[in-house]
C-alpha cells in the first residue's frame, strides 16, 4: 500500500490553475450550480449540456468529462452514452459518479455498462461502490448505508477488474487502482450537510484528471476539497455559510496549504 | 378555532432531527438546491428524481414525498402521477405544492387531479389556493394576487372536501383541516425576496409529515421557517446573505427557540 | 458615438423597482437560481417555465422574456420558438442570450433563426457575437476566445442588420444599436469566477427592457451589475462570498449610486 506521499498534490493543483481545464459536466440538476461554482473557484472551467443532440458534439472542446447520474433526466439518459463514447474516442479522461445507484432501474444498469468504457476514475460512496460491484442494493437517496471496509475491498476489485481508479468517499476517503491504495481521513462532517459536495468532488477529480494521471488526480481533488471543507468549517455559522466558505476556500488555498495538510 | 398552543412544535422538530426522514422531492428546477440544502440543514435528507422510469421505483425508500409543480418539466409531468400513486399505495405522507397554477394549462388540471389522491398537506399561496378551488385564475408567476381572506375561506372548504390539510402562505400563514384553523403571523418580508423559500416550506412540511400528523407537521414547518427567517433577517445585508443565514438558522435553531417564538 | 451620459441609468433602475416587472426566463439550468435571485434582489420578479405545453401559454402574464440558450434542454428547444412568437405577438420586449453558440449544432441555428424575431436586445460575449454573425466558431463553453474589437464591429453590423441592440460583454462592455455605441469599463474580473453572472445580466436587461427602450435598458442593466460586482468585490473573501455580496448589492444600490459610478 502506497501512501499519499507518493502523489504530487501541489503539482496537480498548480497545473489545474495554470491550464484551467474545461470540464464537460453532465450532472444532477440539484448540484450543477455548486459543481460549476466550485470548478470556477478552483481555477477550472465548467461546461454543462446533456442533450443527445448537443453533448456528444460539444464534448470535444472540453479537456475532461464528468458523468454524474444524480437526478438522471430523460435528456441525460439519452445523451450520456454517446457523449462518453465520443470522449473516449478522443482520448479525454472521464469520471463516473454513479450517484444513488442501487435500486434505481435506469441509472444502475447504465452505470454498470459505462464501466466498460474505461473511466479514468469512479467517484462513489460505499453504497454506490457495492451496488456497482453487484454486492449491494444501494443506499437511501445520496447517502451510503453500506459497511465501509466491505466497500473498500470491492473498490479494489472493481478498479482491478475494469482498469480504472476508484475514489471511495466517506469519513475516510480511499483512492485505489486495485494495487496501490491511498487513504485520507480529513475533511469535516459538515460536508455532508450541504447538497452536492460529493458531486463537486467528482467535478474536481475530472479537472485534475485533465492535468494528471488518475490516482494523482483523485488524491489531489480529495485533499483539495477536504482541506477546503476544514477551512470553511472553522468559521461557518451553519451549512449555509459553510457552502459559501467552501467555494471561497477552493479558490484561496495554495497548493502548498493543501499539501501541508495532507503531509503534516 | 384552535390555537397554535395545541400543536407540539418542538416535538416535531426534535423528531425530524432524530429520525432524519428521507424526503423525495419532485420540485422546481430553480428552487431544488434551496430545498435540498434547507432539508439537510434542518436535519432531514433530500432525494430528487422525477423521471417516470425512476421516480415511482425509488419513492419507496423515502419517508415522505413532495410534489412541487414549479417549472414543471416534461419529465416531471410524466413522472408525478405514478410516483404519487406509489407513495399513496405505500402509505407515505405526501405534500402538494401547486406552484403557479391558475393559467398554466398542464399543471392546473394536474394539481386538481392530484387532490383526489389524498395529499397529507397542500402548501400554497392565496392565488394558488383559489385556483385549486376553481375560484381564481392564479397569480402572476409565483406571486399571489388574490385576496387573503377569500383564500382562507377557500382553504377551509378545500381541506374539508378533500380530507386534507391546507397550509396557506402569506403575510399571515394559516393551517387548516377544514375544522380547526391555526394562524401564524411571523417571518419577514425578506422571505419573498429569495427564490424558492415557499418551495422550501413545502419540503419542510413533507419532512415534518414523515414524523407527525398533518396539522402539526404544517404548523411546525411554518414556524420553523418563519423563525429561521426572522433570525436571518436580523443580520442580513440583503437577499443574498439572507438566503445563507436562513439555511444556517434552520440548522442552528433549537426546538425550544422555535416554540418560544410561536408561544411567547 | 454617443456616451453613457445620454442614458438615464437611475431612471431605469427606479422604474424597475417601482413597476417590479415580471420576467419570464427560459434559461440555463445551472444559472437559473442566480438569475431568479438576482432579479428578485433587483426589484423585478422572475417566472421560469420552458415546456412547449406551458411556456407559450404563460408568457402573456409577463412583462418581458429572456431566452438564454445555455444547457439547452429538449424541453427548452421545443418550447422556445412558440414562446418567442407569442411574446412578439403581444408586443413584449424579449432578450436573446445565445450562450455558448458556435459549435453547438442545435442552439447555433436556433439563435440565428430567433434573430429574425426582433429581440429587443441580444446579450452575448465576443465569441457568441461572432458566431451569431457567422464570423466565428464560438468559444469554449461559456467563455469567449474571440478578439474583442472584431466582435465590437460585428455587434454593430448585427444590430443594424436586424434592427436590434447588441450588448457585448467583456472586460469592456459595449451596447450598440448599429448607430450609437456606449462603452462601459467597469465591474471586476471576479464576475467571471461565478457561474451565471452573464446569464443574470441577460435577465436584468430583460427587466430593464420592460420599463425602458432597449439601449437604455441594456446600459442600465450593465451598469447595475457592474457596480454591484465592484461593491461585492470590495469585501468578498472569494467567489463564494462574492456571489452572495453581488445579490445583496443589486438590492442595496440606489439608482444614484449606480449612476454616479457610471458618470463620475
Amino acid at each position: 500500500m502506497s501512501t499519499v506521499r507518493s502523489v504530487s498534490v501541489p503539482g496537480v493543483i498548480a497545473a489545474v490553475r495554470e491550464r484551467q481545464p474545461l470540464v464537460h459536466c453532465i450532472a444532477s440538476t440539484v448540484s450543477m450550480a455548486l459543481i460549476a461554482d466550485g470548478l470556477l473557484a478552483a481555477g477550472a472551467r465548467p461546461m454543462m449540456t446533456e442533450t443527445v443532440t448537443e453533448a456528444p458534439a460539444l464534448t470535444g472542446v472540453a479537456d475532461a468529462l464528468l458523468v454524474n447520474l444524480g437526478t438522471l433526466s430523460a435528456d441525460g439518459a439519452l445523451g450520456i452514452p454517446p457523449t462518453v463514447a465520443e470522449s473516449v474516442r478522443l482520448g479525454h479522461p472521464w469520471v463516473l459518479d454513479p450517484t444513488a445507484i442501487g435500486r434505481a432501474p435506469v441509472r444502475t444498469p447504465l452505470a454498470r455498462g459505462l464501466l466498460a468504457h474505461a473511466p479514468a476514475v469512479v467517484r462513489a460512496n460505499a453504497s454506490e461502490v457495492l451496488a456497482l460491484a453487484g454486492e449491494g442494493a444501494g443506499g437511501r437517496g445520496a447517502d451510503s448505508t453500506a459497511p465501509y471496509e466491505q466497500a473498500a475491498a470491492a473498490a479494489g476489485r472493481l478498479a482491478a477488474a475494469h482498469g480504472t481508479v476508484v475514489a471511495l468517499s466517506g469519513a475516510t476517503d480511499l483512492v485505489t487502482d486495485g494495487t496501490q491504495q491511498v487513504r485520507l481521513s480529513r475533511g469535516t462532517p459538515m460536508l455532508t450537510r450541504v447538497t452536492g459536495t460529493g458531486c463537486l468532488l467528482g467535478g474536481l477529480v475530472a479537472a485534475c484528471a485533465a492535468v494528471a494521471p488518475p490516482v494523482e488526480a483523485a488524491v489531489a481533488a480529495t485533499a483539495w476539497l477536504s482541506v477546503a471543507g476544514e477551512r470553511a468549517g472553522r468559521t461557518a455559522a451553519g451549512p449555509g455559510s459553510f457552502r459559501v466558505g467552501l467555494v471561497d476556500a477552493l479558490c484561496a488555498l495554495t497548493p502548498d496549504e493543501v499539501a501541508e495538510a495532507v503531509h503534516p
